[in-house]
């Protein structure tokens, strides 16, 4: 089966918005081995719209299209192919009830041109939707297929993951049409050492397929399996998971699409019961952030100080003028008694404080990049680790935070 | 003139890159009005690459190609142009030199490979690269136009700019090759409520064109001038800020592609020599970690306290517990008394406090959203106003810190 990815919308061509949808979806294709060799983008043009159809079957035999299956007169995809195709459209009773409870519930008025959202192909299928109105539709006829989804993102990788992809399975291989996705997450390695260290499990690996991916300081791993079942997919993917982390799990911390390093340390000082202090400078609040972006963080994180001024150190933390003078504020020496006054002003089980440099420019003749780290925790003797980062400012502090959330992570799992 | 953009990489159709390259370009052929109807890509293979061509051929005139100029053997874009145009490839010296000036400056070994980065259609253009090796090229042949660009964004989106379109104004009108843009940024007002109070200006101008775009909790207006000089367009573009400031000026914080609220705030407070600090709860700590995002933020920002817990609300800030029993936290009276506290502690001119319900659930018997931010400045009387934003937790607590800027931003303004 060959797959072409067809984005409809002015706005793409345009350049108001960025072609999200078409990555997705090429994702998740080659995720199951479906192979993708063009995408293309037009506009919500009737003729060339049948005109870009008509160039896509004769290269490819599964024609997915994106966008214009709103309730305007703009949004004309799924007219265009029935009309195309010489297929009928037809209302979906459970599309449509789906759609006037929203009106209802959010006693908005529903119009007619709402209705057109529930139709679907006839002689083919609807896919629910779950984030929005406008059904998506599959239709096959002679050698092609034609799936028609949703523009808006949400509602489209809703629908990819949960109806369309499942089905297409079931087409290429009637024995292993159950897919199942598992992503782990790694800090402190990068994508290229990931990826060659696991050589051997993606070179020759079909099924689960293995798909290393670069986010913003760290990278994760989608592992996807197809089976017969959720029994048999899982199975796959727990030996999987194993022969990964043989080779790189020290570097590995939780799983989860959308889960972070500052979750999963979340959940360890919860499950303890420890909380948690900080007094940041470089850094400016950004770990705190971090922390509070999660929710009932209340339970974990109490509060902290920014000391980004030295007389803040000072005056706030009570950090000594001798320690100043003679350590500097990018010091070992800083670091340490920074977290130690934190931990005692906020009275945490745990405090981390943040010192350094985040450049562009130099400081205290370090070079920016330079990053002390404190970590004092009740009855141990506080330490602080060094650190240099190569980014700009903000990636160094970036890298900083995420360094210091992988500190407690380590100290807390213990 | 229509143009068609065609992104060339296996990588693309595999999902691991989103094309946003796409999306820079469309958006600047808009901007001088040049149509493009379609958009297309293509893996790095030769013959499905010509494939490609050969349908473009037949319904633009201007082919712009982005991708496959690197210097391994993947890289086929300009090459298999040149063979199916049957058109002589060059390599230019002044290209040359600055790959081999590189090399030599990181010590790093130069490769043949790296030669063929410098290479040109001989019988077009050569578009110069200032942040990479792999120079840009321009043909026309017979009545199509042919335009490789490089792929990582950050080199293509030079090029586009400083080469590509100057030259494309130049062959579409000869009289108005120079183009100059300026983007004005704007707090506190939608996307579709900015453009329909400026739908007099958009409607009616070719040139300068007007773009909104929709930002996080920000909208920026791109202005597009050509001329045949610098002189030109700058007199064109200061009649359309005019004009649009008379509409939406109440709005405006600052222009810049790179400017932002916090910039602004912070050029605000360093240009009148005044300091500030913070007390954050719902935020977290984001409001100070924003300033500090700032390169010399150390001239305005001294530091604060994150008091997420209500004890430290009252044993770091000093806050009464007769006022918390009373009022809440989410209160205008603890909202008041987080700023004149904050002020005192940090010593600073002025201090801004945060408190309120991020979300997902309520506080307080107050709904997700609602958040007082209140402002304590030496010499004048303490203040605090309520907000009630309408997103998830962190949308709330971003545009909690949004506002907060800007109501800095008006304050030290006046």
């Amino acid at each position: 089966m060959i797959a072409e990815i067809i984005s409809v919308g002015t706005e793409l061509l345009l350049g108001q918005i960025v072609n999200t949808n078409a990555a997705f979806i090429a994702r998740e294709l080659a995720a199951v081995g479906i192979n993708a060799y063009h995408q293309s983008v037009v506009g919500d043009n009737r003729q060339k719209l049948i005109d870009v159809i008509k160039i896509a079957e004769e290269r490819s035999d599964l024609l997915i299209f994106t966008g214009g299956l709103g309730p305007t007169q703009d949004d004309i995809t799924k007219e265009t192919i029935a009309s195309y195709l010489n297929e009928p459209l037809a209302l979906d009773s459970d599309g449509l009830a789906h759609i006037r409870n929203y009106f209802e519930k959010t006693g908005r008025e529903m119009t007619a041109n709402n209705e057109k959202q529930a139709v679907y192909f006839k002689n083919g299928l609807a896919f629910k939707n779950m984030n929005g109105h406008a059904l998506g539709s599959y239709i096959k006829k002679e050698e092609t297929a034609y799936v028609v989804l949703p523009g808006p993102p949400n509602e489209l990788k809703e629908m990819v993951q949960s109806e369309l992809m499942p089905f297409l399975l079931a087409e290429i291989n009637s024995d292993r049409h159950y897919i199942l996705s598992k992503t782990l997450r790694f800090y402190g390695i990068g994508e290229s050492t990931l990826a060659s260290r696991l050589a051997p499990l993606i070179d020759g690996q079909t099924n689960p397929t293995l798909a290393p991916y670069a986010g913003s300081h760290e990278v994760s791993l989608r592992i996807t399996a197809s089976g017969k079942d959720a029994d048999d997919c899982n199975q796959l993917l727990e030996q999987m998971v194993k022969d990964v982390l043989v080779s790189v799990g020290d570097y590995y911390y939780g799983e989860g699409e959308q889960n972070s390093l500052a979750n999963v340390v979340g959940q360890l000082l919860t499950s303890k019961g420890m909380t948690i202090s900080a007094a940041e400078s470089l850094t400016g609040g950004l770990f705190q952030s971090t922390l509070v972006s999660i929710p009932k963080s209340s339970q974990f994180f109490k509060g902290g100080m920014v000391a980004y001024d030295e007389a803040i150190k000072r005056n706030g933390l009570g950090i000594s003028q001798q320690l100043l003078d003679e350590q500097g504020t990018v010091s070992e020496a800083c670091a340490i008694a920074m977290s130690e006054a934190c931990r005692q002003f906020f009275q945490t089980d745990i405090a981390i404080s943040f010192t350094g440099v985040a450049g562009p420019d130099d400081l205290e003749n370090q070079p920016a990049g330079t990053v002390w780290i404190g970590i004092s925790q009740a009855g141990k003797e506080p330490f602080a680790k060094q650190y240099r980062f190569m980014k700009d400012r903000n990636g160094n502090r970036q890298h900083a935070v995420m360094q210091g959330l992988d500190l407690i992570r380590r100290l807390v799992a213990e």
